[in-house]
């Protein structure tokens, strides 16, 4: 093993069994390196603190969710080998990780499930998964068939992915009183006081079968072998090992053969998810294995019923029939379901950023009112008695405001109106204004109206000597961190958008009988787009900004980040863009902004660092927030459209933002019509080749505007004070459309048609023509037929 | 693609074509899954922050380095994939990730170079890495050859993984001008306030090549394609594609195509490592591929030479011949480098645990001792003027203290004297205690004597009134953190140790002239020996400690944790164990701690959490603190073994460290005998199967200790105030032993040898024999030639 020769010095590993693990390592005074017999190595060096240069494709550290996460071969998943007993033929289902290729395949993205059906060699597998209702667990369906006209016998493999759990302690083993596989872990920590935090915390994973396989693996490295993750050794053999994991990677891989005659069928059953203790795993079998109800049925079969009613409620309040089909699936389907998981989950975390928080409420505000109520109360609560608002939200007693949330933004405060609009035009309730709540750092509770009166003037207040609101480190959706950090910098777009927030704030103050607040915010909103006006126009769009160092920037003398979105949709909603303004404005956000994927957040994207802007010019170009297509943004221009009678322009940039009806379009995307993901790559005239692609992240406030640009700009049947508005803007080349609006308790059937003979909007309610717009004094439980005839456009 | 059934919705991928990431996603209250079309999932729970139950293999967080790291297929490597043109058939070098069987298969771990051979199919690939001596550069030595008798025609592809870099900004692309794929990222942050620490990073990685590539591929989806890893589709085409990467997971490819008669051979060399910009790799690029010497050589060439040079002053200051030859490789050429590396890289942390620093420091000195002269004031001028040591030192002016540095240890004044004193004994450099350094929280400077002396009454006076010394979070290398963290509990250990410390500062102080200052702590010692004999004397071990709550521990009572093993050795070395104690300590440690792979830190393992002690007991067993082989303790028990004349049991022990000679040895443990790693695992008695398994972690004080067993111990060669002490202590049953010794300038020659004829030990000088066991009146420059004849035992 040890040869000399005169002046050097080497250990040979000279063997036809290559070992698994023999290593030397190298270093100098910057680096170390440590090289695997097998080629694998770890090298490090100091920059001053370790650094990587060759990395592992994906960052399993604790952090937010990423966009556009590489899959890579050992990336969890659950997955089913299947081994032709006879022909020693390996495939999997789905398809990774043997990549076999099936000879039917379907992938079924169903509201409340996800399957597969997928054929090999005349063997059928469907693979379903739903989740309890009530608790994180996972439970899937396999099913077997033998398609084909003979005896068959093969060996399945249900596979999944448990992989590092933890560096301090990991182990798994196959526990026959529960029937499966648990494995054990504890969450690494170096403070005692952290203990208490993690003494808690459910470490365990578990694999539950509702029948007993015939040989099990809880060990990763002995499953897979030498054979690779694609061709395990341990399924070459008659059997797995029964081998448990030590600190060592463990693995949920269990063994069922079948022997089936022609047609015959066999289904298996598994719960998947994390523990605290061998007692819960012990109860959740009881629970979804054991006990029945009065209906015979186990609770497997009960919580996949109750997961199903789960997600039914969360049903939107309008169903759409347009010239469009697949538009009329997304929004009658995925739209209100997306817009549920948000008001439901808070994008599963504890302290989401204030902004998202009363978006996504603004959301729920059209399915759960009761729960955007409290919502609403929940963040002004958190309210600084100045008016701040925080920069996140927290939703659990041991929470703390992270990453970005560390980071202090300034346009907090705009969201409020923005988003309770939604909830009093939804549900009349102006009540919610005079609720009385204390500050953070004022006990004293005063009213919500009062809250949303100092968030106003906060804004008001937070303004340089031009009357331009400080942008401090950040606003929404373009965290330009140097800007303003000095604290001169100036946003444009906050500007604009305060002007916007005076004016609904104005509009709820009218309803809610206060004139004289009203016309004080009023005021203050044209004060401020006289402002913009003189400050931030450029000839042909407004400026985004105005640096610490007064350079303005978003403007056409700027080769990068020349002109931005935000500022310019927002200004055709604060009013500050005027008639001549206006088709400037469109001219240029279609010229410079717009792509087959919808309108990008600006253009062109920066492809190097411009440090009196910050971060937002480092990140990679086309990304969220360096010249994608942010649907959130996008989705702002798409409203604000609507309110300058632009709706050709606003249903083709809505319509960019689900992905397909074409197979091509979806396969460029990446992406399933299921969800607004939060962006598509953008810089389309600088990398034509990956922009459109979608991010894969659905946490976005995109879904509940979008569902109001449908419901207030689209078919325009808005709540008012008085009832129900209607006026709807279809694109010119529909000539009907008809929706069933849910609204206060009624259900009105709206039919609207185009005639040639008609001038002007009439509407018909119950056959009747009625004055104005309004459809008035709505009974809760009646039904409304209306009629809505349009002139041709 | 859409399709709908009565109540349900359902979005169908019904194609042949298996699109790359088409994905639905389901969620609940409590958790959100991201299922792919593939199989793979994302899955996501709240408790109350987002947590994980199926991981990902690997953690690629920023953290300390960990043991026995799982690898798996895209685990970072530097690979050579060969295709037969001819045959189509592929293999790839060293193994991964084709895995195919090579026909002849080499690991050459070189002390300044790492390489391969590898034959398939006739044909030879040698790779081989040495890194440059200045900067963090692999070089990269390719050499292919046409062993078969017959033309050949083959393309390589070396393939270095580049992998995820960052999800801010990332990219891909081949410079022709650099001859190179250089690869860009931006490392993520959030607070503007870290853009100046990043700004200055190397965030790009490139590969550049000697001779330019045929076609190349910087893309790493491309390049993998549907065939994956094992067998990339790029691969199968007659050239790469050419692509960049643009925010996608960038790859370091380059094709080759190699057309040769029998017998030729064909050389190709890369530079692989991180740059901060495109200017410095050009640089790089000219320096080692451009530039030649006087003597027509290439930087590459001179660099390998001067890495080689780098290495070599990192020579040890003994060369052994003992009947164990494979010791003896060990001892002359792994260990020292190891100690190099230590002293040279400070285990590549800006702020290295204190006593660390200061043992890896005593190694030092036995390499370069001006450089751990400096060091051990550097430490020094960060002790406070209390006496305490802090628990990291910091190196860098960004350093701070993170990590396990943040948790109070109170054991790192014992350090001092123990390190300084081989530092003393190698150069007779007392000046050192008269060097005039300040503490961290008072500028004026006092002597190096003076702030040891506060250290050491820095330990007389954080203890409780029994005299046990406080253990807080934590001591050496069993961090249990909650025996003491209320401010009560106490160590065993550590109070032992400080006997120890105190014994070795008064000989210390003797040697430097003050004796009184010997005489007090000598008195300390012998109070403190006296106290632990009191109240932590188990009968047949000493106790490990007492809890805040008054619990012994580490007694023959514990079910789990019954003994450890660091109070027993050092209590052998402070002398709290006397004639009756010893034995029966000898005899507890053979039988429950000793093992095939050395001894334990504790046993039983602990297998469940004890809340009196901590984090120790849930770490998994068999770890590096939960009863693994830990080496470094391992190391102070085979010290304390010479100290009380057991040298066959001491040399048994660390015989046991050194991984082989024999392959199935070298094969369980997983490690060649290239380094001493920082544990075995252990729980042999409870887990035998992975008991004695490395953790391939090198960073460890141990090397030094060895060293220190070898030189004090072992071979008696000791330095001391008047000379050179020679005390050998051979296991007994070698007759003879040779080393040649580098001491203070001199070279010595020794010779052992047993002889039936000798009662007594009898030392020869150049053939005179001397009174006593010190060569006295050194002379820097000469040589010596030493017999030492030894009576058989």
């Amino acid at each position: 093993m040890i040869e000399t020769t005169k002046d050097e010095q080497y250990i040979i590993l000279n063997s036809p069994v290559v070992m698994p693990k023999a290593s030397g390592f190298l270093w100098n005074d910057h680096m170390m390196m440590d090289v695997n017999c097998r080629g694998y190595t770890v090298s490090q060096f100091m920059q001053p603190e370790p650094a990587k240069y060759s990395h592992a494709p994906n960052l399993e550290a604790k952090t937010f969710m990423q966009p556009e996460q590489p899959y890579y071969a050992h990336h969890p998943g659950r997955f089913v080998y299947i081994k032709d007993e006879e022909s020693n033929e390996l495939f999997s289902a789905p398809y990774e990780p043997v990549r076999a290729k099936p000879d039917e395949y379907q992938f079924i993205v169903g509201k409340h499930d996800i399957s597969w059906k997928v054929v090999f060699n005349e063997i059928e597998l469907n693979m379903s998964l739903s989740l309890s209702p009530d608790e994180p667990i996972e439970m899937w369906k396999v099913t077997v068939k033998n398609n084909s006209n003979r005896p068959r016998k093969i060996s399945i493999y249900p596979s999944f992915t448990i992989g590092y759990m933890s560096w301090m302690n990991q182990a798994g083993q196959y526990e026959a009183d529960l029937q499966g596989i648990v494995c054990t872990s504890i969450t690494p920590y170096q403070k005692y006081t952290d203990y208490e935090k993690i003494k808690t915390l459910k470490d365990m994973t578990f694999l539950l079968a509702d029948k007993a396989p015939l040989s099990w693996e809880a060990n990763w490295e002995v499953f897979e072998g030498e054979g690779g993750i694609h061709a395990p050794s341990a399924i070459e053999g008659e059997t797995l090992s029964n081998s448990d994991a030590r600190y060592e990677t463990p693995a949920a891989v269990m063994q069922y053969r079948l022997s089936f005659e022609a047609g015959d069928e066999e289904q298996l059953r598994f719960l998947f998810g994390p523990a605290h203790n061998k007692q819960d795993i012990a109860a959740i079998r009881e629970k979804y294995f054991v006990q029945r109800n009065a209906a015979g049925e186990d609770g497997f079969a009960v919580a996949q019923q109750a997961y199903k009613q789960y997600i039914e409620r969360g049903a939107g309040n309008i169903t759409i029939q347009t010239p469009d089909s697949s538009f009329d699936q997304f929004v009658n389907h995925w739209l209100p379901r997306q817009i549920y998981y948000h008001g439901q989950t808070n994008r599963l975390t504890t302290d989401p950023q204030t902004r998202n928080y009363l978006q996504d409420n603004m959301g729920m505000s059209y399915i759960d009112p009761a729960t955007a109520r409290q919502a609403f109360l929940t963040a002004m609560k958190q309210q600084a008695a100045s008016g701040a608002m925080p920069d996140g939200i927290i939703l659990h007693k041991d929470a703390e405001l992270k990453y970005i949330n560390q980071v202090p933004h300034t346009d907090h405060c705009i969201w409020l109106p923005l988003s309770l609009v939604t909830y009093l035009d939804e549900t009349n309730d102006y009540s919610i204004l005079e609720e009385l709540i204390p500050f953070q750092d004022d006990p004293k509770p005063v009213s919500v109206f009062e809250h949303i009166v100092r968030a106003m003037n906060w804004l008001i207040q937070t303004r340089d000597e031009r009357g331009l609101n400080y942008i401090e480190q950040g606003d929404w959706c373009d965290p330009m961190n140097m800007v303003g950090y000095k604290g001169k910098g100036v946003s444009g777009w906050l500007t604009i958008a305060s002007a916007y927030a005076f004016q609904v704030w104005a509009e709820i103050c009218d309803n809610a009988g206060q004139p004289a607040v009203a016309e004080q915010f009023r005021t203050e909103a044209n004060k401020t787009n006289e402002i913009v006006n003189e400050h931030l126009w450029d000839g042909n769009w407004y400026a985004r900004g105005i640096t610490d160092d007064n350079v303005k920037f978003g403007i056409h003398t700027d080769v990068e980040g020349k002109i931005y979105i935000n500022p310019q949709g927002w200004s055709l909603m604060s009013g500050a863009a005027d008639a001549e303004k206006q088709p400037k404005i469109l001219k240029a956000v279609e010229e410079l902004l717009e792509t087959p994927y919808g309108v990008e957040k600006l253009a062109p994207s920066f492809t190097k660092m411009r440090e009196d802007v910050g971060r937002v010019t480092q990140k990679h170009p086309g990304s969220a927030e360096n010249g994608a297509v942010y649907n959130h943004a996008a989705a702002f221009y798409i409203f604000a459209l609507y309110q300058v009678d632009q709706q050709d322009n606003a249903y083709r940039l809505l319509r960019k933002m689900i992905p397909g009806p074409d197979l091509a379009d979806i396969i460029h995307r990446g992406q399933l019509p299921a969800f607004i993901p939060n962006y598509y790559r953008g810089a389309y005239r600088q990398i034509p080749r990956t922009a459109g692609r979608s991010s894969h992240l659905f946490n976005t406030g995109t879904a509940a505007w979008v569902y109001r640009c449908i419901i207030d700009g689209l078919f325009g049947v808005k709540g008012s004070k008085d009832g129900l508005s209607i006026q709807p803007q279809l694109p010119s080349d529909w000539q009907t459309a008809s929706i069933q609006r849910q609204f206060r308790g009624a259900a009105f059937n709206i039919v609207i048609e185009r005639h040639t003979d008609v001038r002007e909007m009439a509407i018909y309610v119950d056959e009747q023509m009625i004055e104005g717009h309004t459809v008035r004094n709505i009974q809760a439980g009646e039904k409304y037929e209306v009629l809505v005839k349009l002139p041709q456009k």
